[in-house]
């Protein structure tokens, strides 16, 4: 094995600890990126991450400002010959509500056993810090065999808005061979697995408007449309009795698998036991005639996110809303356009809603679904350094969630991505007591190592 | 015209300011009853009411515990072989949600031209005022010519659970020949009511449940029944399309109407013009072979008074949550049972939830509805008191709204209800910016005032 290899390794394994106090320390500041509030917080994560890229040899780092949170920039380009590895990373996390089922405070990050409990230690803060801690792993005991470019951006958690203007404005400075992203997860903590696609999302605020305001329910009960009730017809509409969506037009460009797909979905190892059991559920639910991994990886989806209407306080007060809504959101798979998605969302809503209430649909973000390629650059060697860790070959699934800035970087930079990250399905994601399982995020570090070392063409002793 | 009934007018325009200043003074306490942090302002409120009884000069005034929120009592019993009124109010309110809606403080009484705004000026801390405004007139003048005795309870907002039970206990001290309600109010500033029949309640909380945790809806979307959606689901078949209710049996004990009755509805003068812009609707809704009135006053209801599920802040979460809530009421009309409409609506859930989810019904309160007699002591000369005033025959018509306490007075007490108020429907109780027409709230102690000198046996001049 090269020696520097073994010397990054041998010095990741000594660092553990250190690994993992700073990332409590990154998990600490309450990088919520979806409230306004927390803005001061997400100039002093990104700067947490600016000091840390210099702390680690890389040059340049820099806070740039976008239209909303601003992006960290980064580079080491002294391995001349070398190839380019753009990392991708997001700084921000997703609100913590509801605060009373947490079992610790969620930016008091806490060790339970093997795990670290706290907002963003699996998604993202995790991960980033697992990357910049192979990184320095590397450069603490030698020279960089590649160059590296690095992309922190704050809007992960909300669809990522400014962060097309800003990759347009700095297509030159971006330019590379390979984006390295690793905010996808593991099938299992002994599954190494490397995500083949994304679906994209499409997110929406719904609002029914009745009576133009608040109304006694015993006044007026009986002869208003109640908009709450209003609201929940149409939702009620949105799904067809089989589990597919209503919305006209909506599977007019869905992909349709192949018999390929359907094989690899049908090879990956999660029963629907398992299945219930990671979302708590004593019954699955969902399209008739697809797996659930197809229906996570393949199918488009509708989810009520929330929904807001009337008194809800303890209690009872006899009201009828002038108002209800929801929020909703759309998993997109490949060749569904957002925009038009919208349109379908207004078609379905401009047949569907009764004339006794008004409605609006705000969509607050879009993005295409993605797929990576199987000639990406990158994609083996990654395959190879996760095999080195964990003595295996990775699964290959294509994921439920979005990442909308795969989509910009093809589209934008023509740039591929490799998808990986050492989160675990039982980490709580997006959800309360979310945690990192901590063994992984080691190996996680060690993979990482290894595919640095791995996409340099010096190869030597390898 | 009696000497002492012309006085005691005389005293109340007199008084004006004064009455409008202690309506002030009672509205500046915040007596919400269904909020646990504002007992202390419920045992204020409690207290106020019996301070004013004593000076206007009742005896015996006192707060009495019931197992949730005091009673207050007074009595005067110093007419001997004269009828004795029980005057009925209650001085709690409902929250104020949505705050912002409101153009001043709830809580603090404010003047817009004939207007006094603020949480229960209307609903009924006004009532409640201009009868102990009216008392006052007549005290301050010379003697009562009739006996009182007075129950002010603090939970009418909340379905008055406990006043059943203390009612029970204290049947004695409420002995008297007729309960004068003023809780219920007037279908225009100048059509005089006199309210014939009261809608019953039945108010419950549905919760649906699915998986144990929140989950990230991009990693289990599509594969779980969204319990958002689900709650949706359920509330959008509560209803037929024509408008009914879809409980099964729920129309088993509702009266039919009589060919009388149906006329009265019609004889009633509000247009559909007129309902549409109390309530801010451009299109009324309902059962499709009622007329608004009908439905208002004779018709059960089953509304959406709140609903509440995952992430409902600024911005965007993409989360499927583990619950959703609604808040539900039923108005009932005479012979339901809210016990058996409970029962009707666990049998619909038992029909209608699918097994993806688990249900749970938690009833908040229930009270049959009621009508009063044509032959009840009070009515003709209640009757006669509106037109001394306003110069015109009352209306009777049923409302919609429900007061619970009408049917423990007939089944525990045997006693009859005299139904009047001097609320106006555009006054928005229950919702924000609650007010009272001041003109109308004078006018209304000079009905009650002719009142008590019609109720008497002394009518000598009148």
């Amino acid at each position: 094995m090269n020696e520097h290899l073994q010397k990054s390794l041998d010095y990741a394994r000594k660092n553990e600890e250190t690994f993992v106090e700073n990332l409590a320390e990154l998990v600490r500041i309450p990088s919520i990126s979806t409230k306004k509030d927390n803005s001061k917080d997400m100039a002093n994560a990104a700067n947490w991450v600016k000091e840390k890229l210099t702390t680690i040899g890389m040059k340049n780092a820099r806070v740039m400002p976008t239209d909303l949170h601003p992006v960290v920039y980064a580079e080491y380009l002294e391995s001349p010959g070398e190839p380019t590895v753009l990392v991708y990373g997001h700084y921000d996390v997703q609100p913590v509500e509801p605060l009373e089922l947490w079992n610790s405070p969620p930016f008091e990050p806490t060790r339970n056993g093997n795990l670290m409990v706290g907002r963003g230690t699996s998604d993202m803060k995790g991960q980033v810090v697992a990357t910049l801690s192979a990184i320095e792993s590397i450069t603490k005991t030698g020279k960089l065999p590649i160059n590296l470019k690095f992309l922190f951006e704050g809007e992960e958690e909300i669809g990522s808005p400014s962060i097309e203007k800003w990759m347009n404005a700095n297509k030159d400075l971006l330019k590379a061979d390979l984006c390295l992203n690793p905010d996808s997860g593991m099938l299992g903590e002994e599954l190494p697995t490397l995500t083949k696609g994304l679906r994209g999302i499409a997110y929406y605020e719904l609002w029914v408007h009745g009576p133009d305001h608040d109304l006694h329910s015993g006044m007026a009960g009986g002869a208003v449309h109640n908009p709450a009730q209003a609201l929940a017809e149409l939702i009620a509409k949105m799904h067809n009795p089989d589990g597919s969506i209503a919305l006209p037009g909506f599977y007019n460009d869905v992909f349709v698998m192949t018999e390929q797909d359907r094989a690899e979905f049908a090879a990956l190892p999660h029963t629907d036991k398992e299945y219930k059991k990671f979302f708590g559920v004593s019954e699955l639910w969902g399209e008739k005639n697809f797996i659930v991994a197809e229906r996570l990886g393949a199918r488009p989806t509708l989810e009520v996110n929330g929904i807001l209407s009337g008194f809800t306080g303890e209690g009872q007060k006899t009201v009828l809303p002038s108002w209800a809504m929801a929020k909703i959101s759309c998993r997109l798979v490949p060749h569904q356009d957002p925009a038009k998605v919208t349109e379908q969302f207004k078609q379905f809503l401009n047949v569907q809603a009764p004339t006794t209430i008004q409605w609006e649909l705000k969509q607050l973000s879009g993005a295409r679904a993605s797929v990576i390629a199987n000639d990406q650059p990158g994609l083996t060697q990654m395959a190879k350094a996760l095999e080195s860790v964990w003595g295996k070959k990775p699964l290959y699934p294509r994921e439920g969630g979005s990442i909308p800035i795969v989509g910009y970087f093809q589209q934008i930079l023509g740039l591929g991505s490799v998808l990986t990250g050492f989160g675990l399905p039982g980490d709580n994601l997006h959800a309360p007591n979310e945690h990192i399982h901590l063994p992984t995020f080691h190996k996680g570090i060690q993979a990482l190592i290894h595919f640095f070392f791995n996409f340099s063409t010096i190869q030597d002793n390898i």
